[in-house]
């Protein structure tokens, strides 16, 4: 197709098709003139993909780009594209330049017996936001996580479960992160409307 | 105190600390001179407060202070102050100017047999979640996520835990608060730890 009706079909302008070409979050189309390409539902999936990350769920484009680099190129490997989709994923942007002690995050993993990479973002994000509740004088340690960490297991068996049977590798990783990168929003959600539920349940009363 | 101290203390400049005042997310100081202000401890953990909420949380001026207002205006009924603070905070910028459909939401939520406000921003989240999913080919829909919603209902009794103990319903109303915002960056973090290593033990023989 053209670059017009990728534009149409995928509700995203020619300009932010252009831009996400020169910015590599597109792959090229196939040249069939001077300035005109063909497109074809790869693109279209992959435009979608990158609408998904930079729009609902608000990732930088060269984010963006670091994730879906990493799914193209070790395609082969599932865990390791999941990996890498998980890990490249910046959890939020308050993340700091100079990375915080993790030491005991680190313990609390190997607590909990999980292989979990020595360089995932999730280490340092995990550690920051203790270190910004106890600047609060909210009294938090790693123990204090172990629960929800037994719970975040569970949540993990979950989303798992929802990649099996995707046989194309490449369909599996974006699976994975979609399902990571895009679910958040709605598990938070279901966590404030369980609080409040359980909040009724114990003062209502009151 | 006076407000350089209450800089000096709060690691947060003046410039800053009068932007708040003005904006009326810190309640002014006791007038002593023309130009003279005292500041309290009050002032000092509202400050912190503040920062976590704008800062670590990213949330905007104009939320922070709807959240802030809640909490003072309704310390005494606790469960009210909780739902005021959980529902008041939207969860991402990402929710719609004109609010989604939530039928499908608002059918789960009464399956759930959860106490949830009716106007809650978490269903709109549910809901916008939902829908984008769909529109990338993932098919989700509200019974997905009922065993998530079930762990939600776990995590929100670990949460209200935290706050037992809380006699001042201002000091548990904050807690709340921190616990619910500033937390949400530290469970996803597990999440994906989680993600990972769940991957590790299905994939890592392959």
């Amino acid at each position: 197709m053209r670059i017009s009706e990728l534009s149409r079909r995928s509700g995203v302008s020619v300009t932010t098709i252009k831009y996400y070409l020169r910015e590599g979050l597109l792959p090229p189309g196939r040249q069939t003139a001077a300035t005109q390409a063909e497109y074809d539902d790869q693109h279209l999936r992959r435009l979608r993909l990158v609408r998904a990350l930079t729009g609902v769920r608000g990732l930088s484009v060269s984010t963006t780009r670091e994730v879906l680099d990493a799914l193209t190129e070790h395609t082969g490997d599932t865990h390791l594209v999941l990996g890498l989709a998980l890990g490249a994923v910046r959890l939020s942007d308050e993340t700091a330049e100079h990375p915080p002690e993790t030491a005991e995050v680190d313990a609390l993993v190997k607590e909990l017996g999980w292989a979990v990479n020595e360089a995932a973002p999730a280490r340092a994000t995990l550690a920051e936001t203790l270190a910004s509740l106890r600047s609060l004088g909210v009294p938090v340690d790693a123990h204090t996580l172990l629960p929800y960490a037994r719970l975040a297991e569970r949540t993990a068996v979950l989303d798992l479960d929802q990649l099996t049977g995707l046989d194309d590798p490449l369909e599996a990783a974006e699976r994975a992160l979609l399902l990571t990168v895009l679910l958040e929003p709605a598990l938070m959600a279901l966590r404030r409307m369980a609080q409040e539920n359980e909040s009724a349940r114990r003062h209502a009363a009151e």
